[in-house]
């Protein structure tokens, strides 16, 4: 069995029991019960994970997976392909967004090059190239099946590394000018819709490159007609190194019992690259944003994933998840510090 | 003039120019313009309010506005009316929600006696008690307009009180049993729209109840004829005295240029009676979160406010304000710690 195997082998059903006592204890609170909605199921959600009544998340990481798209070559988007090795620079620097909002909620930020196009030398950035970027998938596959499995078990190596360093909490995050454009192509494959349905405006296009890029997509899946049936094989043919990699890290996260945090767009084409290989996976993953980007809504709702936030974000990094982390951190402090009805005095519903 | 009059005649226009230089500041930040959507909307506003181009919050504060209501009576609540100050007595020992939410954002809480039927004396509770409960709208005015008045201007004082103390955010919270009552009236009378349309589950009631609290609200809006022209005279006979001060802890931030940020469905008909007694102090108001009952979407879409969160949370006290704070305090780290496409060597968009 190789590494992606023996993952998805450990993925198992999250602990119901739990869930079960979690929530009995929820109604003895000082509240109407279920009057805290969502922060409710979250502290639900993360007792089922890891097994803990009263759980606790004190070291929390962003992984910033990086990897540029061959298919830039098709002009897909607003801005230049050298802006990624640009960006991972900046994360390495602390000066992107991603840095900023992390620090804010007490959050480390890793960055890894999967498949940066060009040369990056930092200590501050992970080496893990898989291959130089992917090629242009508008005109064959982006990458090679072993490709495809090396890109998502160093998403998986990188969950054990963070989780064995105990980091409780993880989140996702992406850099790769064109990453829009495979992740589009990856909802298109498996839900099997047009391109039309799926493809927004990435970093900032107008309506009419849009189209373009959906035309773009189209014809990539006419040419390498990916297979919905194997997750592997949509990723290797119109997917990306980052993706595969943010597919590992979640996949990596569920067998090992650790939350992870889904970000925006490209994040939630990998959530459903994961969840495409085992849906257990899915009960390990908390969605922490509704981007704007065109298609994501009906991806969350696809893949069953309620977003905690709704802030028209569209930038992906990790941002949107790290700014859930606050508010998934209340959910568990609301069960460890509120007081009872009991211990209160208060009388209960009549 | 009395407070309310000079109040509203502090209730200045934002700073157009300081919106504008925030703007265009933003553009130069290493993402893609507009790409952090309503963060970066965030501290434009922010801006605009406070005049600073790069606004800092560092001192924030939730005040907890509690009252009952006389239409109680009319058996229109999951919970009885003695849970009103056995609530404020939670809040004043620290083990309800929103303690335990305001304590997880550094946020102090604040507990007002605005209204409660009954005596309550805890060294932290403030005592600003207008009237022990109002009376029951459902057989004449819940207040007198004097009443009215002084609830609003309760809520003034504290505001200004707080910002005199340093405060430079405030949240509006609130504790009363049968408040959702008072409010969906209040929705009513200003949006001349049946009861039916506004009232929902509040605490917890099952169908059959919720349509006997539209009765109950139809009864009273026939019986004291609130004239939508006259936001006191609507506060004063279907509104309620917490709600009042709310109204004037909003009115009091606006006077002195302080952002304020709007709880849930009963904050939210506070500010729909703040926006009414004058349009300019919308400009100063941040909407906190969408809610579970039933016509806070539509009042907030009335009100022109986006929410932050989508949580569908319905407990009141201030805890979906609480919650945005991190986020509020984002938008303005952005703008303070991210790099520029310069200083960053990022190249910008073709």
């Amino acid at each position: 069995m190789n590494l992606l195997e023996k993952t998805v082998t450990n993925i198992k059903e999250v602990n119901e029991q739990v869930r079960q006592e979690i929530r009995n204890y929820q109604n003895q609170l000082t509240k109407p019960p279920g009057s805290l909605g969502i922060l409710e199921e979250l502290s639900v959600q993360i007792g089922g994970i890891t097994g803990q009544s009263f759980p606790e998340i004190t070291k929390k990481v962003v992984a910033v997976m990086a990897g540029d798209h061959g298919v830039c070559d098709e002009n897909i988007s607003a801005f230049p392909k050298e802006v990624t090795p640009q960006m991972v620079l900046n994360f390495a620097h602390g000066g992107a967004a991603i840095n900023v909002l992390a620090r804010h909620v007490g959050a480390r930020v890793i960055v890894v090059d999967v498949g940066v196009a060009t040369p990056i030398e930092h200590e501050q950035v992970l080496f893990r190239k898989v291959k130089a970027g992917t090629a242009n998938m508008a005109k064959g596959p982006a990458m090679s099946r072993e490709e495809a499995v090396q890109a998502v078990e160093v998403g998986i190596s990188i969950a054990e590394d963070l989780i064995a360093e105990g980091y409780q909490l993880l989140a996702t995050g992406d850099m790769g000018i064109g990453n829009t454009t495979a992740s589009s192509a990856i909802m298109a494959a498996f839900l099997n819709i047009t391109a039309r349905e799926v493809t927004g405006r990435g970093t900032g296009l107008d309506p009419e490159a849009v189209l373009h890029k959906a035309q773009v997509i189209d014809r990539a899946i006419a040419i390498n007609k990916p297979n919905p049936q194997d997750p592997i094989d949509v990723l290797a043919k119109v997917g990306g190194l980052e993706i595969g990699a943010l597919a590992g890290l979640i996949l990596g996260a569920a067998a090992n019992r650790v939350p992870v945090v889904i970000d925006g767009f490209i994040s939630t084409s990998a959530a459903l690259v994961a969840g495409k290989i085992t849906p257990k996976s899915l009960q390990y993953m908390i969605a922490s944003h509704c981007s704007a980007e065109m298609a994501h809504r009906k991806l969350l709702e696809y893949l069953k994933l309620k977003p905690i936030l709704e802030l028209e974000m569209r930038l992906g990094e990790g941002t949107g998840a790290v700014l859930a982390f606050n508010v998934i951190e209340a959910s568990l402090k609301i069960l460890k510090e509120m007081a009872t009805f009991e211990s209160a005095g208060v009388s209960q519903s009549v």
